[in-house]
C-alpha cells in the first residue's frame, strides 16, 4: 500500500487545520472583542483556502482511485476511502476565489447578525445576508454539477451526506399527518388541567452554572476533555478531547440554559464517544447530523423531561436553588418541562411544535437557494408561514427570521437534519430501553452508564463507517422513521 | 512590477496562518482542558509546517531577488523586502521534520511544566525539557550554517533581529559595571530608613481586576480590540485588532496584578499602534523584542513607578479596595513600589536587581546551547549562580529553574532582550520628557497622550522599517546604550 496511506497522511493534516478552525469559531462566539471579526474572518478563510488546495490537489483523484483498489473489502478503510472521496467532490466543485469569499462573507454577516438580532434591525444585516445567499446558490449550483444532484440537495449532503429533500419530504409529510391532530388533543388535555405551579426564582447565574456541571458529570461529560462557557447562540464545537460547549443564562427562568447544557451534552457525548483509532480521519467523524442531533435530543428530550430523569433530578434544582414546597416536587417540575406552547422560538420550542418550526425553514430555505424568495421578502415570508404552521405570528423580526444563527453564517441545508435527529432519537431510545430492559430505572438512580454504554456500541463506535440508515437499521431494525417519535409523543402528552 | 505583490499576497497568507497560531496559543494557556494538549500540539504543528511550506517554496528565493529590484530605494517596500529574505532565510534553513519535531516537543514540555512547576518537580520535565534541547541546538546550527553566525546569535536574531551575543555582553559589562555597587547602596539607604507601612489586603480579585481595567483605558487599551484574562505565565498574546493580555492574581498582595497588566498593556500598546497599512506584511511588525520589552517597562518601571503616576493612581487605589489612612498615601505606595531586594523571582524583581536575573539566564542559556551545561545540571548550576550574582539561592526548584516558561517552551536566545529593552526604555523615556517637557505633569493628571503619542511617532509606527539602532537613534540620538538606564537608577534610588 502507498495510495492509501499517503491519503491518511494527508487527511491529518487536514483534520489538524479544520481543528484550529473549530477553535477560532468557539473563540469567535466566546470571547472575541467585536474590532477583531475582520482579522478572524481573514484566519478562518485562510485555513479554510489551505484545506480547500489541499484537498483538491491534482493527485487527489488519483490517490483516491489507487486507495480504493489497495484497501479492497476492508470495512473502515474501504469507508474513509470513500469518505475523502466524497470531500474531495465537494471541495473540488468549488472554485478557490468562491470559497474565500463565502467564508469572509459568512463571517462578516454573523457578526452584523450578533448587533442585528437584540436591535431587532434586520435592514442592518439584509445586505449581508443577500451577499451570503449569493454566494451559497453558487456554491450549490457549482456542487449539484459535481455531485449529479439538485443544488438544495448538493447542500444538504454537507451535513447529512446522502439525504435528499424528496425523502425528507417523505418523512416530514409523515409526520403532518399526525401531528396537527396531536398539537389540538395535546393542547386540549394540558388546557383541561390546572397550570402547573410556579417555579419563582430568580435563579442566580452561579447556581445555574453549578448545577449544569453536575449533571453534565452525572451524563458523562469529561470535564479533563472540555468546558462549559457562554455564547448568545448555545453550541457544542471544539475537537474530541477539547469540547466546548456553550449555553446562556436567563435569572427568571433555569430551565432553558439547564435544557439547553443538556442538549449540548448529548452532542459532546458523541464527539467523546467517537473511536479513538480512527481519530483525524474521515470515517472517524460523526456520521452526519441527522445522527448528532439525534444524541442531543435523545438527552433533552427523550431522556431528561421524563418522569424517570427529573425525579432523580428534582431533588438537585432544589439544592442548588434552595428552594422547597409544593411546586418544587417532581410531578410539578415534569409538567413545566413537558409543556406544549405554539410559540416564536425555535430553541425554546417543546418537542411537539418544534417540527413545525423546522418545516417552515426548509420550506423557506429551498425556496431561497432555488431563487423563489428574495431575501428582502424574508421577513414576510416568515411570520406568513409561522402563522399558517404553528399558528403563532412574531411581533418582531428579533422573535422572527432574525432568530438563528444559521442562514447568517452562510449554513443552508442544515435544517433539515434537526427533525430527522428528533425521529431518530425516539427510534434509538425505543431500540435502547428494548435491549437493555433497565434503562429508565437506572436514570431514575442519575445512573446513565447503562444508556450510554448502549449508545457508545450503537452510535458512537460506529463513526461514519455506515450510512445513517445502515446504522438505524442495525441498531434499531429499521431505517429512519417517524413510527417511533409518535409513539413517543403519543405516550407523552396524551 | 509582479515578484513583490506576489510575495506581499503570500506574506498576507502567512500572516493570517500565523495569527491563527497566536490566538490558540493564548487559548492554550488561558482555557484549554488539559486532555486536549496533544491534539493542540498537532494543531500548531500543522499551522507551522503549512507556514514554513509556503516560507520555503522553491520560487520564493527567485521572487524576493526580483522583488528587491522592483521596489528599488522605496524604504518601506525595501525594508518589507529585506525582512521577508530575513524570514525566508531562517524558515529555509531548517527542515520541515525538524519544525514540526520542535513545535510539538515544545507544546508538550510545556504542558507538563504546567504541572511541574506548582509540584516544585524537575526531575517530571528533565527528559522532555532534554528533548527539547537537543531539537533547538540543531536548530541552531542549521540557522548558524545559513545565517554565518554562531548558533547562539541565530537564536537571538529570531527576536532581536541582527543583535549578536558580543556587543550584547559588552552592554551587560557596561551595567555590570555599575549595578553591584549601586545595589549595595540603594539596599543600604533603603535599609537606614524605616520600612513602609504595610498595605493590608485582602484585595478581592474582581476589585483587582476593575482597577486593572480602569489603568488599561486610561493608558489607552482599546477594550474594543482586546481583552484581560488570567494565566498562570502573564503575557501578551493575539493579534492587532484582538490583543490578548493576562496576569494572575494574589489575594494578599495586588501589585504583582497591577504591575503586570501594566507592564502587559505596554506590549499590548506597541501593538495596538503599529501601522495599519502595513498590517498582514513582515516590516509591519513590531521591530523586534528589545524594543517590545522596551514598551512594557517604559510603563511599568520608568512611568507607573514613578511619583507623578502613583500620586495619580493612590486615589484609584484607594477607592477600588475601600482603603483609607497614612499606608495608603501616595508616598509610601511608592515606597512599596521601588523597593530594592536581593529576590528569587524574575518576574517579581525590581529594576535594580532584574539585570542579574537575566544575566544569568543568558549566561545559562548559552552553556546549554553550546553544549556545556546538561539539562541535568540546570538545578544546581542556576543555584549557584543565583548565590553569586543576586546574592539569593532557591529553596527549591520552583522558585529556581522552573520559574520561567521560555525554556520549557522552546524558546532560547529570548532573554537577553528584557534587559536590552530595559535600557531602551530609560533611553526612549529620557528623550520623550525632553521633547515634550509636559510629560511628566500630565501622567500626574492621568493624561498619557502626550507620551503615548510621542511613542508612537516615534516607535509604533516604525514597525520594523529600520533596526533598533537606528531607531533608537533616530529618536534619541545614539544606538542603545546603559547610560539613561543608569542615571534613572541614581536618581530614582540613591
Amino acid at each position: 500500500m502507498t495510495a492509501y496511506p499517503e491519503l491518511e497522511r494527508r487527511f491529518r493534516r487536514l483534520s489538524a487545520l479544520a481543528d484550529a478552525a473549530s477553535m477560532l469559531h468557539w473563540d469567535s462566539a466566546v470571547h472575541m472583542p467585536p474590532a477583531a471579526a475582520p482579522a478572524r474572518a481573514e484566519q478562518l478563510a485562510e485555513l479554510q483556502l489551505v484545506r480547500h488546495e489541499m484537498l483538491t490537489a491534482d493527485d487527489v483523484a488519483d490517490l483516491i482511485g489507487a486507495a480504493a483498489e489497495e484497501v479492497g473489502g476492508d470495512p473502515w478503510r474501504g469507508a474513509n476511502v470513500a469518505e475523502m472521496h466524497r470531500l474531495h467532490v465537494h471541495a473540488r466543485a468549488v472554485e478557490p476565489d468562491l470559497v474565500v469569499a463565502l467564508t469572509k462573507a459568512s463571517s462578516a454577516c454573523e457578526m452584523i447578525w450578533r448587533e442585528a438580532r437584540p436591535a431587532n434591525d434586520f435592514a442592518a444585516v439584509r445586505a449581508a445576508l443577500a451577499e451570503v445567499v449569493g454566494l451559497v446558490r453558487r456554491e450549490a449550483e457549482a456542487k449539484a454539477d459535481a455531485l449529479g444532484r439538485a443544488p438544495y440537495d448538493a447542500l444538504i449532503d454537507q451535513y447529512e451526506p446522502g439525504a435528499r429533500i424528496e425523502h425528507i419530504e417523505a418523512l416530514f409529510d409523515d409526520v403532518a399527518a399526525f401531528l396537527p391532530d396531536l398539537l389540538d388533543r395535546a393542547l386540549a388535555r394540558q388546557a383541561a388541567e390546572p397550570a402547573p405551579l410556579p417555579l419563582d426564582g430568580p435563579f442566580p447565574i452561579p447556581a445555574q452554572r453549578a448545577l449544569g456541571h453536575q449533571l453534565m458529570e452525572r451524563l458523562g461529560f469529561e470535564f479533563e476533555r472540555g468546558r462549559l462557557d457562554v455564547s448568545l447562540h448555545p453550541f457544542c464545537g471544539g475537537v474530541a478531547d477539547d469540547i466546548r460547549i456553550t449555553t446562556r443564562y436567563d435569572e427568571d427562568d433555569f430551565a432553558p440554559a439547564l435544557m439547553g447544557v443538556i442538549h449540548e451534552t448529548g452532542h459532546a457525548l458523541y464527539e467523546m464517544g467517537l473511536p479513538a483509532e480512527w481519530r483525524r480521519q474521515p470515517v472517524g467523524a460523526a456520521r452526519g447530523m441527522a445522527l448528532h442531533e439525534s444524541q442531543s435530543l435523545l438527552f433533552e428530550m427523550q431522556v431528561c423531561r421524563g418522569a424517570e430523569f427529573i425525579a432523580f433530578a428534582a431533588p438537585m434544582m432544589r439544592d442548588a436553588f434552595a428552594a422547597a414546597g409544593p411546586a418544587w416536587r417532581a410531578d410539578n417540575i415534569q409538567r413545566h418541562y413537558t409543556r406544549v406552547e405554539r410559540g416564536l422560538i425555535r430553541v425554546d420550542a417543546d418537542e411537539v411544535t418544534y417540527p413545525l418550526h423546522v418545516i417552515l425553514r426548509t420550506r423557506l430555505e429551498r425556496a431561497i437557494i432555488a431563487g423563489d424568495l428574495a431575501v428582502a421578502d424574508l421577513p414576510g415570508a416568515w411570520n406568513e408561514g409561522m402563522a399558517e404552521l404553528v399558528g403563532a405570528t412574531p411581533d418582531d423580526d428579533r422573535d422572527g427570521c432574525l432568530q438563528d444563527i444559521h442562514w447568517f453564517a452562510g449554513t443552508f441545508g442544515y435544517f433539515p437534519t434537526y427533525t430527522m435527529g428528533a425521529l431518530a432519537a425516539a427510534q434509538l431510545f425505543a431500540a435502547a430501553k428494548q435491549a437493555v430492559p433497565g434503562i429508565p430505572d437506572a436514570i431514575g438512580r442519575g445512573d446513565f452508564a447503562p444508556l450510554l454504554g448502549w449508545l457508545r456500541a450503537n452510535v458512537h463506535a460506529k463513526a461514519s463507517s455506515a450510512t445513517t440508515d445502515e446504522l438505524l437499521t442495525a441498531a434499531t431494525g429499521a431505517p429512519l422513521g417517524a413510527a417511533a417519535f409518535e409513539a413517543h409523543l403519543r405516550a407523552r402528552y396524551l
